[in-house]
Formats: C-alpha cells, structure tokens, sequence
C-alpha cells in the first residue's frame, strides 16, 4: 500500500459493546470512529471541536456518503486514514478510509461533508481554513 | 402484580441496535433506558433536564446499583416504572425496575442516586423538591 | 404534506442520551434510528432481522448516502417514512426521509443499499423479494 | 498513588460522541468502558469473551455498583485499574477504578459482579478460575 502522504492517521480496537447481535460492529458505530478521527485530526491542526462549540461554532456533518466492504469483528484492530479538501467557500469534505490492521483490509470509504455555523447559520469557515492549510 | 400507584410507567421496545454480539441487550443500554425513564419522569413533574441545564443547574448520577435478572432480546417489549424518594438534604434516589411484557419478568431492579449541582457543586434541590411533591 | 401511500411509518421521540455536546442528536445516532426503522418495517413483512440471522442469513448495509438537513434536540418527536426497492438480482434499496413532528420539517434523507448474504456471500434474496412484494 | 500491584491497566481517552448534552461523558458510557477493560483484562488472562459466547459459554453480569466521582469530558485522558476475585462458587467480583490523567483524580468506582452461564444457567466459572489465578 503506497504511503499515503500528509494523512492523518489514528489507530482503534474494536470493542466488544460495539458490536451487534451479528457478531460485527454495528453500522453506525463506523461513524463514531470516523467522528473521532475527524476531531483528532482537527485537533492536529489546533482546531478543537468541543472548544468551538464553547466559542458558539459548531461544525456539523451536512452529507455522509459510506461504502461498506468488509465487516470489523470483535477486537480487530484498524486505522482510519482523513484527510480534507474545500468544496467552495463554506463546505469542507473529509475523505476517509478504514482499514484492518495488519493486513490493510479495506473495511470502509467515507465522504463525509461539513460546515461550520453560528446560531445554526452556514459560515465562512474563515481562520479554520487557514489553520487547516486550505488556503 | 399488585398496582404500583404514583409510580411513572413508560414502555420501550428493544432495537436491535441495542443488542451486542451476546445477541441480548448490553448492560450499559440498560442504563441509557433508565435515564431515558427518569427524564420522561421528571417532566410530568414540570422538571427538564436539558432545560435546566441551560438554566446551568445540572442533576447528575452519584451512584447507581443494578441488579440484572434477566436478559431482554431483540424486539422484547418492556416497561419502567419509576418512582423517587429524598435521601437527606440534597440527595434525591430513584427507584426503578424494568419488566418484559407482556409475561411481567423482573428484568432490572435498580437505585440511582442524584444530586442538582450548580457549576459542579451540589445544591439543595429547592423547588425541585417541590416540584417532585417531595416536600 | 401529500400522502405517501405503501410507505412504513415509525414514530420516535428524542432520548436526551442520544444528544452529544452540541445539545442536537449526534450524526451516528440517526444510522440507528434508520436501522431500528428498516427492521420494524421488514417485520410488518413478515421478515426478521434477528431470525434471518439465526438462520444463518446476513442482510448487511453495503451503501448509505445520508442529507443531514436539520438537526434534532432533546425530546423532539419525529418520524421516520420508509419504503423498499429492488437495484438488480441482489441489492435492496431502502429510501428513507425523518421529519419532525409536528411541523413535518425535514430532518434527514437516506437512501441505504443492503444486501443478503450467507457465510458472508451475497444471495439473491429470493423469498425475501417476495415477502416484501418486490416481485 | 501506590503502584498497585497484580492490576490489569488500561488507558483511554474521551471521544467527543461519549459526551452528552451536559458536555461531560453519559453515564452509561463509563459502563461501555468498564466492560471494554473487564475484556481486555481477561485477554491478558487467555480468556475470550467473544470466543467464549462462540462455544456456548456466556459472561454475565449480575450485579454493578458504581460511585461517580468526577466527570469526565471531551479528550480527557483516563486509565481503568482492574483486579478481580472470587465470591463463591460461581461468582467473579471485578473491582475497577478509573482515575483521570495525568492527575489520578478519582472518577468512577465500581465493583461489577458476574458469572458464567451455559444456556442462561450459571455454571462453575471451572477452568476460567484456574486461568484466572483464583484457584
């Protein structure tokens, strides 16, 4: 697998309470993942999800689109790959890619599309786009 | 079984979601049905829980006992029945059990204990105790 | 609103547990409400996600494309409309909208493409097409 | 803090969607991540959880006790220290601590009690106590 460079990289193991009665991990779960690698990856950048909402900026998810290959089970270890790119002025879109570790099984390809907003309104995500290096 | 009069009842069904890979409902989700059973309580009192937490009064868990009698499966119907009492001067404890209906199997016995804190510290609950007829 | 003749209808309120820090519904959260409304709806067919699977049958998410338009808060009613249709020999499309309740205003659109499998395989899904009268 | 001999350690950090409306960890979540510990732990042990459910054998628990001390919030670090012992014939008793990082300050206190099942019927935890060092 070529290396992917400038990614943001994050490694999780699957919990046992993560998985459903089919003995995988349960489909919404794989957002939750996603949602973390997401905020560590912010984080990375010295953008911090729960202290924006403090400042009154919240960044929500306006469209998820989630291909599904193959099924995580009980104690796999994997690692999500993200990274971001602009979509005009106000959105931001998140590619990111769950893969079983150590075999770098493709498990799960996400778009995942956000912008920021105040008072429940779209706005230019200004100085996080610097910070994030979109300029 | 006898009528529990003044006690709130509220019914659920499990989702399958709720269910881990034991194929019966995980332990912690228990929890989340009976907190869920604790705030539909409080507002037939008049009392909200998100609504006083923006007022910055939050009512937090101190400790919780459970006794698990018996698992729930997909799509069992159950009920919670709630009632409460004052421990003291600040400390309020709900009592609470889980039945599958329709046959009325315990399911859950539970006790938790909370307080109304302000800015992390606990209040007197006030007229919240007024509220809950507990004065 | 026009009337959705043939579509599955399931009502929900809001638990506040399903809130995250930002005080609306977190993202993962509506995966599960969608899941827990694809499967009451199949049950209304005659078809059992959790029998399937104790029968040695999978129906698997493979594709899920999700409009977050609005989001949802503590104790907010919503419901979920949900219908089917066939995408070639094996895939199950599932369109589904969640509207706020009373106002109907539009919360989510997801359309969700499943498969049924065995041993991990995918199966045509036989006489799950014709209990869900996709024939 | 006096190094505790003989416990199992294991290190966390809050993700953002364990968080609720009140901004600080849900208090079902903590029981999510004193399972995962209790798993991890009997992995160390040779001991499957999900391996066991695959040959017919069952963990359960029965009983939880939980003191909440301090909350935590969004990316705080944490460590569960986990010993058990025996009660009986048929019981294990797991007393857990979680202690936030890197100050140790006391966050969670609980003795989870459970046993071993075959068909929904309790069984001698049998070799289990021998690979657990409780013979």
């Amino acid at each position: 697998m070529e290396a992917l460079s400038g990614k943001h990289e994050l490694e999780f193991t699957v919990r046992d309470y993560e998985c459903d009665l089919q003995g995988v991990v349960n489909n919404a779960n794989y957002q939750h993942y996603l949602e973390h690698a997401r905020h560590e990856f912010l984080i990375t950048k010295g953008v911090s999800f729960a202290g924006l909402h403090e400042e009154g900026v919240d960044l929500i998810v306006t469209h998820v689109e989630i291909d599904y290959k193959y099924p995580l089970k009980s104690r796999d270890r994997f690692i999500i790959r993200t990274d971001i790119e602009r979509d005009g002025n106000v959105r931001l879109v998140f590619n990111q890619n769950i893969f079983r570790l150590p075999d770098e099984k493709p498990v799960v390809k996400a778009k995942v599309t956000g912008v920021a907003t105040m008072n429940g309104k779209p706005v230019p995500p200004g100085n996080l786009i610097e910070k994030l290096g979109l300029l």
